[in-house]
């Protein structure tokens, strides 16, 4: 399978580095705008066409796919041109701008018979995949809350905020990991260095009760990475920046009992074990793009395909539009 | 000065031991309905009488000033007959379970020359003290957000949710070391066990672009209590669990700077010293105490007074009201 | 039960509050010579009897047992005049100042059938059993090794030194839960501010290739109570800082093969999960006085009696003897 | 400056990544015995000739300098050959298996006026940086203890023990930051899985009260690198796995004061805040070579050379038979 990659700054030397080295896959050539972008793509892969022009990439009659790695506001039309020239379209989280766009592209590619994979990546990692395997097999009961804090001192993006740079992880492994679709939106936020907020916090509501809370922040301090997720029978925290256990689940809980005094309490706590579950080591992104390269083989659609990335986009559409009017509901 | 104590459940017997033993007061007697209860208060303390009958406490002619630590929905007519009674009050917080009660006690202590004092412990930490501190002398520069979560496997209260359970800690700091009063509220939250909500998210619109939020939750399996507070020239964490180094001041930020390129970033990161400040290590409800027998001593209005307390109740009732909507603007 | 308790300065209450709560024990009386202490006792007891008069204690036909709670150098002739007169003995770790003291208390308490309990508390803990559980039921495998750090700014005392003060914790644990006598000890240390040394370090040579180390120190800035045990199948961490999650069991190892390689490495390593057991959650004090007054009922000796102390100061005594040689090796 | 380097295992390709790199070296040719290995090279380097033939590197009119990346007991033939072809030599810790080896290359180098490096890679750590400043500039007072932790489940080496492998880091540290040489050593450790202890621990009486401690394990379920360092006026601690905040130094200390009575204590405590100093980013290594490269061209020796290597092996090879007799004291 041979690829184009265009984007090479922050995210795109991993996509190139892991497409390089994979079985199955080649990378034929780089568009990058940036000189010093491409001096050093041109150093670490002399055997890899580095230009500037990215029409070159997208029309090659020898490249089968193209992986879109450069801001939100370009997937759009990068991918709409990946596509009509019959490649199929690997492109950065969030998917697209606005669900009209992410809509078009699933529509060129349904008729095209091509395949877009969003690059969701923490679905990849060892402990997305056991916190889904968790909730599937029922460790956890009845999900009652989804709660992720993602913070840090942050780089900022300057087409987009705090959300839209932050949030699709959460909202990819959510849209993932828990039943059902969210039915409305509340996101609050605030920008203080320009017109972007830079932070933000955002309510989701789901059916049965489930609610899911987001806090993205690039004005932090610290780095935190951790999710909180409670049911009915246990209760898991993972933690992304512990080197192990990252990943503890919890034997506690509540029951309710009947009680008639004034002063005392209606719960009774239940405790018990905790277990931190050991996780696959893999990288992430090197498993979801040898997946790619599996999906385009055999015809299948990745489970995180446009339609995943545009769920992401919707959830992120509603949220801005939650957070302009400071934080009014928005149903789905 | 002579102080008479309804409540003597799970925080009235910390109040209890402190009027006891400070300098100045002397605690007379203990109205509790719990049997139970009031065997340990007799055990601990064969000096205090130990009624059921509350109004015996509350018409005692030799009693100055009335603890009210008794569940939420009790506060307004304890205190209120404590007040006719000609007694000063202290009062857990909440202060009252809505707006209306609040200023009608405010009305009454005014017009009798009485003191209430709302027990905002918080504010008597060497941490609150010293987070004060800093904000007052400009270390942190212009804030930017206020943001504190507050989580564990708690208490179930069966009058109130997890926002008037837990919020009104943060909320008296916030009104404690921010300048101005929030404008609008947005709240949201779900109950899973009764009708109470059990998890609740919180976000404040303060003047100046100041955002503050507060996580609360009742069914998390690792306690947490933590407070990021960002400003222009440095940023702090409290974590209120750590032995030491509570507080922590972080040399760190933000500036923007002009950047014309496409895939490049808006921001440079600023990074230096960290510093963890000693902090007071006296017992706050201690500090508190000493300082509502000053206040009566002396008849001035401490700061965490009626008014104080009021405002807090402004805010968790808009922040009900907030929530009951999923969400919507309250305006305060 | 009727208890006399000799020294109400810092562990005393403790040991006077639990026997006076206890069912099936009351302590009569109470000598101390600090006026400040014998204020503090009176004013929490007021119905025990405080004095400066040790021997009024000890001499007092109403009472069964006494409780020594003194510095080292008093043990001796308190438990000694206390078994004289026909008194069960509990004594504070260390059991005594050196071996000969310990075994005339032993041999004494024998003829007259009287009990010694050392007072090595750690054993009641829900950790220590949950370890020497693990440890007799074959979680660990074969043990390989116990490594304990047991530091912090620390309580200088002024008759012994660092080892004396918190080794006892460590070896009383070590003789508690491995199999075998340690067979020779090695320790090193360094005295800053007085005579006594303030740094210290001791390892125990066990059969069978257990190898034990403690490291303790009254100079740390930072307090650090963890032990680390490894065995053959699995491996335990036991953090005593840590709120909950205090011993972790530790799915790891490695497994020996074959390699004839130059530049490649022996041994395969063995990863799993990680859990961290519930422990219970009662005082251990409180359990251990409990099980005193048990064995005085039932005239059976405790494990924990005169001849576990007595062990714990020959390791003392031998540590002590090595450390003054620079650490040269001594045969237990 | 044209470097062979020996040796591309686990080390080596950091070697050979940053003389690749940095301006003012190159690498022309690599041995390596390991055809995976060699493999690996050749894909990452195709410039570079890659080859089983050590002599053939060794011999090189090209080259200037070797960099010897091998296990230690290869590492004074290898270093031996180098010099006498007329190459400076940057050696792998720890420098040579013993005393005498280290002795003649240094003697060798002298004769031939070559530069010898060992590679003591933490001396160019931002942290380690910082702590020598500190102690340089009297801010922790006169030094009292140096205590390190560096466990492990770990790479064990089938040609030396886990002293050899770990302690070589703290030692040299000790002698770049501690004044004065060693005294005495004394060692104590065991094996478990096959001739070589997994265990040790590692006592250095210097002059003037100061003692250091090294706690080494390649049996350690969890991974610590920490060291405490104390002072008369400040303590502080190095915790390398923070990703942030490695190094703390608190305002913490005790001062002696007289104290007549029998149970109170002899030294008040001090205490005051605590302070995280940013650390240089860079990468150590590169820091290391870079300066390899100038002491070449400078003629100068660097402070990490033969002699300081040799300083650490001798404190080895003192720790051996120290440990080989169970723990005797042994003279340096």
């Amino acid at each position: 399978m041979n690829f184009g990659v265009i984007g090479y700054g922050y995210w795109g030397p991993n996509v190139v580095r892991n497409l390089a080295s994979l079985e199955g896959s080649q990378v034929l050539s780089i568009a990058e705008l940036n000189p010093a972008a491409q001096a050093r793509a041109r150093k670490a892969y002399p055997g890899i066409r580095v230009t500037a022009d990215t029409s070159e990439v997208l029309t090659s009659p020898d490249i089968d796919a193209i992986a879109v790695i450069t801001p939100v506001w370009t997937h759009y039309e990068l991918a709409k041109a990946a596509l009509e020239n019959g490649k199929h379209v690997f492109v950065e989280k969030p998917f697209t701008s606005n669900v009209a766009q992410g809509e078009k592209l699933i529509d060129l590619a349904t008729r095209k018979n091509l395949r877009i994979m969003v690059d969701h990546t923490f679905l990849f990692t060892g402990a997305v995949r056991k916190i889904s395997q968790q909730l599937r097999e029922g460790t956890l009961g009845k999900l009652y809350y989804y709660d992720s804090t993602r913070v840090n001192l942050g780089l900022f993006q300057h087409d987009i905020n705090v959300l839209w740079d932050l949030a699709p992880h959460d909202l990819s492994i959510m849209d993932y990991v828990i039943d059902g679709n969210p039915e409305a939106v509340v996101a609050t936020g605030q920008s203080h260095l320009n017109c972007h907020e830079d932070v933000a916090f955002m309510t989701l509501y789901f059916p049965e009760s489930v609610i899911a809370h987001i806090n993205v922040n690039w004005l932090s301090p610290v780095k935190v990475r951790t999710t909180l997720i409670g049911g009915e029978k246990r209760m898991l925290v993972w933690n992304d920046l512990e080197a192990d256990e990252k990943v503890k689940v919890y034997d506690k809980g509540v029951n309710i009992t009947n009680n008639e005094g004034l002063y005392s309490l209606l719960v009774n706590y239940r405790s018990g074990d905790m277990w931190s579950p050991q996780l696959e080591q893999v990288e992430a992104l090197r498993q979801e793009l040898s997946y790619f390269v599996d999906c385009i083989s055999t015809g299948q659609d990745p489970f995180n395909d446009g339609c995943a990335g545009l769920r992401v986009v919707k959830m992120l559409e509603a949220a801005s539009e939650s957070m302009s009017k400071r934080g009014s509901l928005v149903y789905l």
